[in-house]
């Protein structure tokens, strides 16, 4: 860690709020430098020029957490995902870690290594062989000296306890971070009961990143609170979910939305959409609080200046931005002026433009999308097998 | 010009598609380095790394045309929007001048000088007064020896017709693009009778860019081709539209949306929309086919995916892309799997996931809507002085 | 006529205000006494104290005038549509005079007798065939004695001419009215052309009635009205518009909307918006305002209380009703309360409770709908026919 | 009751479907008889023929309840709404029941008295004065020889039992319906534990009506269903509906959202709506399956017509009126011929044809809506105190 800089854990124990980055797979998807499907970070080998400016956006939008960009970098998702530069999962994750850091040194910023869900776990691997994926990235993080660790988007609270007890033996702070809403993880395992299997594991910080909207996800990390604080325990919040409103949501998250991952536009957060989301985070206890898919800088910066006022500082960026909407107080129109004002924008319903589109979808997999009947059958057989031998695992333990 | 490339008449006139790039002011103002208000572009001095990226970014879209980063950057309006930087204009411009020229150096691109609207036009300066300030940009353009110039974002067809006059003497090829719809400019001169005055003007590209959703400037467009032909004149012809639906804006275009400018996103296209407009503005005859605000990197890339045939060249960033979602093939789940072909994505009718949310607004400036009736009259008391003004001033030429 | 009312000729000619009555053909459809598809009026014959019912309602809703619950009574026209009671067109018609006058008798209104368009003229029979029909409808309003007689609900003018031109022959006042739109007939001529042709063949009343909603309809009477002053010419207007919000219709108005006939409830019109039309309607100097399709008595009610300051009488039926809400105000509840006013319902933007559903449709016959290429193609050949039989006769008259 | 008809309980008992009526009250309004916000039913006694016909529908509809149009015509509801005619609450009572023998004897149908909660309770009044109110009422329908009583539309269980109390003193089937949804009463006594305590006041059938949409009112029925098997009691069970959507409805119902009761007409379902509802009522074994406000005579046709094949009839109405759309198959256009399929309906998603408008609304009295506050403040005030009161009620039981 750079001198003088607090770590992770100094911060929040004195109850300062840690704002978090954005969403690099989404944005870089639409940069030009990920596939959407595989969704693997190779750019921080192939244009790290593009990599590195995202980290600066964010880090000027105030973020204090540069995650490394290594989501899906474990060895078994590349050579799954066909990834075929000839890279080595080492090669793209130690690239990662050199530009997180890189960045971070330009302002007060930390470096997070990440790991997040595996292949192997989703087929059936045992404890030892997904551990070993998992001890691979880690160890590539320690010898980059990243500040801490976050486990990340995992669907089963087994999984992450695992990651866990992997990253806890580097002896970094650990947080960790499940992709679940308030319904729980795949397995039906509560948020409560999430937050306490986590905490047990070792992490310091946990939470719930993607595949819901800003007010799900502060729901289900108002669960794990309530569950950790009943089993009389302590742990630190951290939430960082999707910018796309997703009140349709099925529990598997916007995966399952029709509009997944090509069509999700007119879902996509406002800044005073998150000036809420901001607000009703903190308002929960949340300290870390930052975004995943879906988030540009912009939204992060919304974040940074609703929170001002507590954290006493408004992020670099600011200065190209005036605080609800002030910037258009020398515009020409008088009636553009008079969007100059907060209550202005905190009660617009804005309007999607599209008259022929509808305002919710029914998610694929609730089987209720007529027309659809043979895909459903396809669908249901592989997942039931899939989610069989997942739930004969999670009774064996 | 770089040796060996061909230049923007030659290639128009060979009938080649070229492919212009997206938005600055938008991107760069949630990136961070543009404020909305005064929208000017002193970025490409302070903050050149970003402007250089997203360059790039377009580039590998597969663009064609660079244009410099010079918007709102004449001297009156930097003066005007209270840029306090002490930077010159001639500064401004000649650092957007330079990043454009490196980046198109990378690719297949030519630099356009781009010049737009100005205060003093709009504040009744004397037609040499005007002319003054579009010369002094022109001079830093063919200092820094851009390839062609583009008089951009003109509400009144005068002010642009002065502008082409200026840029003529440059002797480089000239476009000229008025931020009009299907209506006409601010004077109620209509798209036929504007088309024709720029062609006289001098113009050899003319066409319509921003304010308006893609649909609507193909259509304006087309009216500029009806009025140029049946004029007995020639032009090629250019579209550059917001990535935004506006089936609800009156003549004035998205400036009146309530939406504008930061509550647009339920608005925005996705890339699908981009294919259908792509191949719209190829339909309609139109060759030089890019994008204004709202438009990123993905937007551009699928204008050059879906015209790939007729090009025969994809973009280098398509790397990164599979056609119609193909890049879904591998998706672990069968319902996501499916979404990978083309008629899943044309027959999307994405959910904005907002049910207190209209689907079309009223338009600032239609008086209709209740309530707003005393902002209404300071509207009205303001436009029409100013409109009174133009309007003078319009029927002494 | 009963001795001391005014005919509809001399309340229009001193100024007044006359109130049309709704729509028997949905009211009853959904009451239970019409087929939806043959849409045929036998139910004056079967069911008479169901329609006796219905124009008791919309009489104590403040209308002015009982049309015979005849339309589609032709005789070629119940024949056509199966009606398969060994009724005579005579007995439906005579039926359908009889509970007119009896209600028209309570209060202050009059009898119009009412033909519309036949199936002779679609199938292109001729000239004296298609009069012959209007004729036999005529004899039984001569017979029974109503005060008026209404030509509706013709797609081409042409064919209302002819009506017209029977209807004259009666010696009493023929109000003509066309289901068209701003755009014109099914050939394409002018609302204010067709306005024209109307007038010359005799009507003293003019305008339109069904297949779009009352905003559109009123456009519609508008541009006819222009052009009767312009060709020098005199006419009364008159208005009937549908009770559903069509603004996505192409020029075929609602029939081709995907919605219709048993989809429509989402776009009925609250009585605020009632309001509005009268108003509208009012002031663009329309004097006969009634409704069609989808007008249910309180819809009628709430043109005749907007318009009550003009006409000095509040109908009967606003004994049951408070004005702008004012029921509400002994509510239980004050925030029920708080709607007993006029500015509340006014400004309501009302919620359709169907988060999966659009705001518009695309009509049918645009072509615009994937999917359905090959319903279009069917469409396509057999309206193609159609057309070109009807487009010949044009020419040939 | 008639000689040879079958009473409610045997129907029931020999697992019988009945179709109950559907609501007189909005009907009415709409028809011009009753007035909104009072919503007394005194025309039976000024009226009788606007009553008589809308049985008469419903009765054709396939309805086998006729409910005597008495909702809130207890004295004490009479008095305080100002019911000014100086009719006695015995003559409106009185006059409802022999309207509804007089229908019910054309068909075959029952006569159901019916009651409903009283001003009495919600003020505080002592249960024997609110006792003697349902008396007052009872004595009437005995006199008049109705076959079985109705408790209805109570939001508090504890007076629908002493309603279900004072009518089983009648020696009549008792039904009990309250207006809940699945969060139960205005207590927060869940719908299992309401469902209990009215079968053990004496009911023999319970359900809910009113307040809510047709899926959500299955649902609490469905919760009561399972309150009353778990207490190891019986019943049969009973729902009857809004004919509106309400997926935004807080605990209170219909009544606080933004829209009641003038601007509702977009929420309203369609044939094919209800088709759906009566399915998933029976599917819950739900065997009284009617209608409540907003339902219309088709809207009860439908839910007989799905139901046709278990029950073996079909409503006399249907003779006009196609199953799936049939009655379009000889339209002469082929793509409104095409809409002639049940597959075609179901898949509709109908337009709201009001692009301005949300899909959703915020209930008043979630205290969410911006701009309202000090009607909040006064809401919340007054319904504090009488919220306040009712609850000290509830704990001295």
């Amino acid at each position: 860690m750079a001198p003088g800089k607090k770590g992770i854990l100094e911060r929040l124990n004195a109850g300062e709020v840690v704002i978090g980055d954005g969403g690099f797979v989404f944005a870089l998807e639409k940069r030009g430098y990920v596939k959407a499907g595989p969704w693997t970070p190779e750019a921080t080998v192939t244009h790290p020029e593009a990599v590195r400016q995202l980290h600066r956006e964010f880090l000027r939008a105030g973020a204090n957490v540069m995650q490394t960009f290594t989501f899906y970098a474990s060895d078994d998702k590349l050579e799954n995902r066909g990834q075929s530069l000839r890279l080595s999962g080492a090669q793209i994750n130690e690239a990662g870690c050199d530009l997180a850091r890189e960045v971070a040194s330009e302002g007060d910023a930390l470096v997070a290594g990440g790991v997040c869900q595996t292949p192997s776990y989703l087929s059936c691997k045992s404890e030892t062989e997904v551990k070993a994926v998992f001890k691979k990235q880690m160890e590539v993080f320690v010898k980059k000296g990243v500040d801490f660790m976050i486990a990340e988007y995992f669907e089963h609270v087994e999984e992450a306890e695992w990651a866990v007890q992997v990253l806890k033996t580097s002896g970094k702070p650990v947080a960790a971070s499940l992709c679940i809403g308030p319904e729980g993880d795949m397995h039906g395992v509560s948020p409560g009961e999430c937050a306490v299997r986590l905490v047990k594991a070792g992490a310091q910080i946990i939470g719930v990143n993607c595949h819901f909207d800003p007010m799900t996800c502060v729901k289900a990390v108002k669960l794990m609170k309530e569950g950790v604080e009943k089993a009389g325990l302590k742990a630190h919040y951290m939430v960082q979910p999707l910018a796309f409103h997703t009140p349709d949501c099925n529990c598997q998250g916007f995966i399952d939305l029709p509009e997944f991952p090509f069509g999700l536009e007119p879902r996509i957060l406002t800044r005073w959409d998150m000036h809420q989301y901001a607000r009703e985070a903190y308002k929960a206890g949340i300290r870390f609080i930052g975004g995943c898919c879906g988030f540009e800088p912009y939204h992060i910066r919304a974040v940074a200046e609703e929170l001002a006022p507590e954290r006493g500082i408004t992020p670099p960026g600011s200065e190209k931005h005036g605080m609800w909407g002030a910037g258009l107080e020398m515009h020409t129109k008088p009636w553009v002026r008079a969007r100059a004002r907060r209550d202005y924008w905190e009660n617009l319903k804005p309007a999607s433009g599209r008259p022929l589109c509808p305002s919710m979808s029914s998610p694929d997999g609730w089987g209720v999308t007529k027309g659809h009947s043979e895909l459903m059958q396809q669908k249901e057989a592989t997942s039931q097998d899939q989610l069989k031998q997942l739930f004969d695992r999670s009774k064996s333990h």
